[in-house]
């Protein structure tokens, strides 16, 4: 059975286990304060350019964006996020569940438009009853998105420019963010994203490691005891190491660049491989996730051989469906899922 | 440097890394719902003794204590706990900040005790007011307590006697079980504990696992959408196998009972070492941690080569401090202790 | 200065001021337990026709929707709302405080149609990772809307199917609920609305007293140590009286239906003025708010003489405002309206 | 039946309906921007000596208290109050609802200690483990407190001293400071109270008003955006000539003052009354609410005739008991309480 479901099918880079090998007997302090936590949160800093930066390690992404949304925001304040946005839909309701509203903006292809987070920031503030709203108190964005899609780097310095002028952090979730910085199609390195962004993450789970994502301030502007209320939020880790060892392994040698790229020729292999057989697209992602028009015949006779994500009906008889690659995704499987495609003669 | 500070110095139990080894390119489904997460349920359901248990894994004590809590509370509810419960004291408010109040009894050495516990409840049912005061709806201890105590069997059921009469659960924290287990003093079994409490968690992080805890709701009584909470908290890992893994390997073979009495052994030894060197103990703890009184001098002196806890001055001069040993502690290291409590001839 | 931008500028009607005085120096008990809020339960529940309603007193609309919404749901749960709805847009946010999100669907004139209702909840049910989703716990709809707009007796009965499908209770927020049962173009009466909610509220604040609202759970369903919920919310009032004695008067006599009905007479009489002037009107509200397009330069001349509510922007040079009758609104300043209207000469 | 259970048993004082009456229908904004807010605001100030003084009405002390502390607290921070504090006991949880935590310290007789304070603060920032502790943020008191005691102005500065040192502010909670103010015993005005707290508030709701409570923000420290928080705590009146007018008329010509003298000269002759017939007092209360000891039998004798509140018991066979004065007392009603007791020929 070939899977090809999400990114996070398989445990963590052989590096990773091979360092909690060589280093489980060491006696380290506890929540963080170990070396290998010092040393991983040095070398993002020379990854990102930002010697002034905040590094912390926390476990999930659903997490990371509750403790980091809640601890930015003030109380009367929410978020604002792309209607598709990952905080919006598929965390359960964490962002409410700390007391602030996720305020929406359209989505276009996964993606927020500065012009129209400036209309609802405009809007807001000349609404004479403002003062009984939720005050948009930072931006969130996804890069890539959920849809795989990516902010160019002139589009990321245009919603940053709205955030400055309404004097709001702008905040990024990197869940595949590896993904997003080693696709052929961006202009965006690591150190444009520590720069135009106040805050984001590097994901950790989907690109590699067991779990973890480095949330990186970039403005020294560290919520004050925002380790308090990563403990608050149940979000503390006993043996810090667990996640300083795995960040520290993913940014030597530039692992965590080469992961991505990994996933990205996959990726690039298998789309192709769909184009060249005649499928559609959904949209044109350039990253990690494809996804693809099926019909709901080819659907169940793949669906026999090779697992895959079925995410929404196109129409009566099609779906959209997701092949995502990762870190681990062998050329081999790519090979086997066209020669299943080629046996099953797709006439659209 | 000799290092008695913690029971979560070291990574994790070899074989939990051996096992990380062995399964990594496996591709497995997320969100808990792969196969080493049902075996490991399956087993803990057995060393429970209880076939109806439900089984979830999460990753630290003060998240799965805030989890558990605010998914079994009515909104109008809080919970009862020893003055000194982990709950009360060192989780930054993580239960207040779920919205429930957190009400106490005295501590006794870490223990509550049910006649008080009874008194606190017959006391909010007589109050003609009630209605404007949190109703007590869960009770909580843990056990081991913070201060190294056991509850008896006689103890617990008492506990448990009150929570019946009430009709409110009973919630245990066993961060560090496996530790209570083994313990040469207890008269309570695991299946005790699973006959006796409504709902309780194995401690991982502490005793052999890199991250992890394993709550058992042991009454058919997981409260509905549970997994939606564990979300809804930031609480739900993306690869379960990290913690199915890890659970399934302390439970097999006995490891986690194995780990616990390594660690039991090795207390045992440290406590006879100082008890026949003179030194006083603040309490008599049957388990891993050991409280003992120690002089400025004599701490400023030791700390120069073995590290540990400072807990509490108790007069001018002297000062409660704490030493645990864990499933990686080593007996040689018990030695140099006691060779280094010879050489500076402590007189109290 | 005529006044017609809210139907709260004036204090309470006289009736309810002469029955404060009338009972000022009897004793009675607090927190709701006194003979008023008695009677005006009774009242309420015999205008229902609903012997079998619990009705609790609470201040305002805000404090109302935040807590029978809280009350009502799981915590895993949000309310679905009109994107225009009052707790979607106008209130800080205070759904959203007590860990709730609100749920939207689209608005036409402010009303939700049960047919985009359904298909948010099946699309929900039908999504394979609901249980990372906010799980849609209840229906919120206002009535009459923030537009004025009234639902028909057939559509609240839709709406109400689509809910017992979904097995999720209806909630209608009836701040200006007089307003809308007093309305010419209206075939739902008060006890329609008690059998087809599950709740609603009865305003008061707005339809004639200093403040309060009455909410009516009408099928045994009052959440379980609902004042104590009300009260965890500060929102209990000390001297219930305050809100017995209002509801008690408004209720007595049809005091209630009289003060809607007069405002409804005003508001024909101002709607048919501007009609017969030649102004457009944004929507066709049956009840006592009226929305007309202006021009920028009609603004800004009637507003030296005219105080009224812009409510948007609609081009370049014109706006929608509102004109607001209610209970306390005199037949002749309607007419010094429509004298300072024919002085203007509008000419759109 | 005589009543003296407590003080909020009547409507309000005459004026104050008197001045609904006058003012009824005159058209003025909502939501607290009307000119009765707005003088009674500048009255409160002048009250306060205090002219750069912010002053905000809420409805009620349960609400007040929640608003405030929440509005004031950073996330991260708890209220330290006396074990005994009504924002402990009876608000349900309304505190920790709005995700913060009560730290307590021993209360005397309804009062903290300045030392006992001082205590708790420098013990939390000497616990190496601090940053996992709820952070002290403010202090809450009571004056009168829960017991009918007060502060002496020396007691008040050593608190506000023991803040100053933290830098946490002092807040103080006067739902009965008209009686307080107004105590022969007290060497505390209202401008002390004003110079020595950070914030604190005057209550109207037990003292002559039908509602309300004015929150006086002293040293230009009003959180921000304050206003949006009142309403995401549903704590708003949309007529907030409700409480203006209220406030405006307990504020013109010592109205206050008068009712707490009147409720003051009640309480004094009450409890000579007891004294005299040679009942013992659970404390000395300088204030409106008497705490006196009474057997079962005289308790039941007694409440044929006349109702009072049950405190607590004090052993097998006595209660304590409370009787409550008010600006609503009648002299004659205490000489009736008197005969009552005469009758019942009490033998302690």
């Amino acid at each position: 059975m070939l899977a090809f479901e999400c990114d996070y099918l398989e445990g963590a880079h052989e590096k990773i286990l091979q360092r909690f090998l060589e280093t489980n007997y060491e006696k380290v302090p506890g929540y963080g304060n170990d070396k290998y936590c010092e040393s991983a949160k040095a070398k993002i800093k020379e990854a990102c350019k930002c010697p002034e930066a905040d590094v912390y390690f926390l476990t999930g992404g659903t997490q990371t964006n509750a403790v980091v949304i809640d601890a930015v925001l003030q109380k009367y304040e929410g978020v604002v996020a792309a209607q598709t946005g990952h905080v919006n839909v598929h965390e359960a309701g964490a962002i409410e569940y700390t007391g602030h509203k996720v305020l929406t903006v359209p989505a276009h292809q996964g993606k927020m438009q500065a012009a129209e987070l400036k209309e609802l920031l405009k809007a807001f503030w000349q609404d004479g009853s403002h003062e009984h709203m939720v005050f948009p108190g930072m931006v969130y964005i996804s890069h890539p998105t959920e849809y795989g899609t990516l902010y160019s780097k002139k589009e990321l310095q245009e919603i940053a420019g709205v955030c400055h002028e309404f004097e709001i952090p702008l905040y990024l979730d990197g869940a595949r963010l590896g993904y997003g910085l080693m696709s052929e199609e961006t202009d965006v390195t690591l150190s444009d994203i520590a720069e135009i962004c106040d805050v984001f993450y590097i994901g950790g789970t989907k690109v590699g490691a067991l779990c973890g994502e480095a949330v990186v301030f970039t403005k020294n502007n560290t919520p004050k005891h925002f380790i308090t209320m990563v403990k608050q939020h149940g979000a503390m880790t006993a043996k810090g190491r667990l996640l300083g060892i795995q960040f520290d392994t993913l940014f030597t040698d530039n692992l965590y660049f080469e992961i991505g790229a990994h996933a990205i020729a996959m990726a690039k292999k298998l789309k192709e491989g769909f184009r060249e057989r005649g499928y559609s697209f959904y949209l044109d992602s350039p990253t990690n996730q494809q996804f693809i028009i099926l019909s709901d015949d080819e659907i169940e006779k793949l669906q026999e051989k090779v697992s895959f994500d079925r995410w929404d009906k196109i129409d009566e008889n099609h779906q959209v469906v997701r092949f995502a690659t990762s870190w681990a995704t062998k050329e081999e499987d790519i090979d086997a899922l066209m020669a299943l495609l080629d046996e099953s003669h797709p006439v659209l």
